[in-house]
């Protein structure tokens, strides 16, 4: 999470109007689709903004090439994992640059390793450590509209390495970041960053504008929008992010939502948006005996495995016994339930419970920092509607409640009415 | 046509049993193909042998790449072509490390970029100007089998470049020269150099070993099995070449055709073997008034439209007229006509006629040298079937003649018998 941005060079002085523009992979998913964005940035440019384009894959491809990679071996090494996946922005970066040059835009495409876009050497998860912006503002000072590949750098070994699934956002805000640009838009194919999720609940409303942290927050609880590090780094680095839809009229003031720091959001609301994650797995011990360092006989092994605990919650049992229940993420569970199993003789535990048929529903704002009863809203619209909350956490902005999964819209929808969210 | 290899580093001292192994596009088409090639390379391996892997795109990945960019711009910038189009096998050098590795052969790719494999700017049809062999060298000294992605390097801008159609064949040759290696095993779908194409003559043979200099031959006039480039290198570099079948049992002793010096063959054959063309076009001018200049009047604004001129005959025609008759490739003929008509007032000729029913006939040996009444035997044999021969051509170890189209599995029959080719 701490992708780092250092300008290896003094960036030439900034251009007004400098724009990042970043197309994922259904914008970019065939060729007409290319020509579309091709026909867009040169709509940018035409009204006197230096571009810098970025793509992601076309859309099938990274799942085509990691299946290639698994099914030769599961295990496959993640230096050749990313030689190969890696190919899918580079052949985007090249058709782009061939579709803008057809409009006569002079274009040329940067793979990570030409820009240098610098990574740390976690291959297949890598970390940006430093994106030289020199090559890119030489692009931009002769004319030139550079098409970044997305989602790859180089590492210390020379080799080429991956970001990571969603990569693509941070590679475009690292580069916002390195030549100092305006904003960075991010086309997708929503028209920005809604309340809540619309196919759930049929009154969320579009966001005009949402701060950093509450964007944050939310990819990190389970909105998709966004890739959760492209938000933080962003944040870190104060680059205007836009959230906005590829296929829409270009022009349409309508589409998209922006990101920015608290200061410029003038009409402020309490709360911004309501997120849920399915991605969630209860584990619940039963009967510990109730001693001085049981906490950490549980939770030191589970570290020690690399699995994730979330929300943690424990209440007294009889005979002077305790249970505790937490929650990890669904492909750690098994890894959980075994070291637990391991370890059933020092903590001497009853029983081991376990289940997916839970849902995360958390409510982010700014707002709770200074309005009172955010929580006692969320407590009680879910007690009317007789829904029992399992498990509960907050943070300075964000409250969290574990549920019964067949519960996740009903609460939603009520949620969203409760702290006035719902459209007109 | 000038691949130039210059050792840009001193090679560590020659090992015993170095060896390239290239595998083509058939021979890595799909997973399966992969993992049999991962299997066979470790069997060379296990016998001692130091292995560098070179690969092609999987058969039919090229020419997708290609069909895109050509449907975006059918004048695409061939640099961004060659970024698009080299992703095919940075894909399968991936792939084959993923498949080595699973097999716990200590296995790398690498990229053109990363050799690196340096080419002129002539990007789509780059020349290998260097091969750097210290990176692939270390790579070997601490055991590893490097994976290079054919048919790529890097240009003079620090862009990738494609070095044309059977590229790959001679980033094998190249890789082999620069490290010095003892043979270039090129692996295809065939199972070595026959004395002609089997699909036409079915009594041709497989030959054992084969001159440079007639593989060079024969590659130029139409034999599809060793890229022309690819052995003329060889021939400089004194590279050994192996063409062989991947499809093949690993250690099939019958597997193989041998490309070596004229001197390490002890029985010499006096024709190595026969090739044919139908990548012809015949052109004929008729009706030139027979002045001095008047070859240069013709032949110079060809030449000025790059339109590359193979066979010529003049023949005299009536009333001091002469008629002039030469064949291009093809690709070339639509250019040839425009230039042609467009030279009518300077050149004053009477009639422009052109044909595509024609085949070019190829016989090559370096026994030409020793042995006269080759070409007789081929005038003989082609008169004996009343086929007429149109245009002729020689050189020191090749008769051409183009005939009738329709004329030639008859014409390619009859000489493999003429010449004593046919197998017993």
């Amino acid at each position: 999470m701490s992708d780092a941005v250092s300008l290896e060079i003094t960036p030439s002085k900034k251009a007004a109007g400098t724009i990042v523009m970043k197309f994922g992979g259904t914008s970019v998913g065939d060729l007409d689709r290319i020509r579309a964005v091709a026909r867009r940035v040169q709509a940018e440019r035409d009204t006197g903004a230096r571009i810098v384009v970025v793509v992601s894959a076309m859309a099938g491809v990274t799942n085509r090439l990691v299946a290639d990679c698994e099914a030769l071996d599961p295990l496959a090494d993640p230096r050749e994992y990313d030689a190969v996946v890696a190919s899918g922005e580079q052949v985007t970066s090249g058709l782009v640059a061939i579709a803008l040059r057809r409009l006569g835009v002079p274009a040329r495409s940067y793979q990570g390793w030409q820009i240098p876009l610098r990574t740390d050497e976690a291959h297949g998860k890598a970390q940006i450590e430093a994106v030289e912006g020199g090559a890119l503002l030489a692009s931009l000072d002769v004319g030139e509209v550079p098409v970044v590949a997305g989602f790859q750098g180089v590492g210390p070994d020379g080799r080429i390495a991956t970001l990571g699934r969603g990569g693509s956002d941070t590679s475009a805000v690292a580069v916002a970041a390195a030549i100092r640009a305006d904003r960075c838009d991010i086309y997708t194919d929503v028209d920005g960053v809604y309340t809540t999720d619309p196919r759930i609940v049929s009154r969320a409303r579009k966001l005009d504008r949402i701060t950093y942290e509450e964007m944050l927050e939310l990819a990190s609880v389970g909105a998709k929008v966004l890739q959760t590090r492209s938000v933080g780094l962003a944040m870190r680095e104060k680059i205007r992010v836009r959230v906005l839809s590829s296929f829409a009229e270009p022009g349409d003031v309508q589409n998209g939502s922006l990101v920015v720091d608290e200061d410029e959001i003038l009409e402020k609301q309490v709360i911004a948006g309501i997120a849920y994650s399915r991605d969630e797995a209860k584990i619940s011990i039963r009967q510990i005996p109730d001693r001085p360092g049981i906490a950490a006989a549980i939770f030191r092994p589970l570290m020690a495995a690399n699995v994730n605990i979330d929300m943690i919650v424990q209440s007294t049992g009889v005979d002077g016994m305790t249970n505790l229940t937490f929650t990890v993420g669904r492909s750690d569970q098994a890894t959980a339930l075994s070291v637990l199993e391991g370890a059933r003789e020092t903590i001497q535990y009853g029983e081991l419970q376990t289940s997916r048929d839970v849902v995360k529903i958390s409510v982010v704002g700014v707002g709770m920092r200074s309005h009172a009863g955010i929580a006692n809203t969320m407590f009680s619209t879910l007690a009317e509607r007789g829904i029992n909350i399992q498990v509960i956490s907050t943070s300075e902005i964000k409250i969290s409640v574990l549920i019964d999964a067949e519960y996740t819209e009903l609460a939603m929808r009520a949620l969203h009415t409760a702290y006035g969210l719902d459209a007109q």
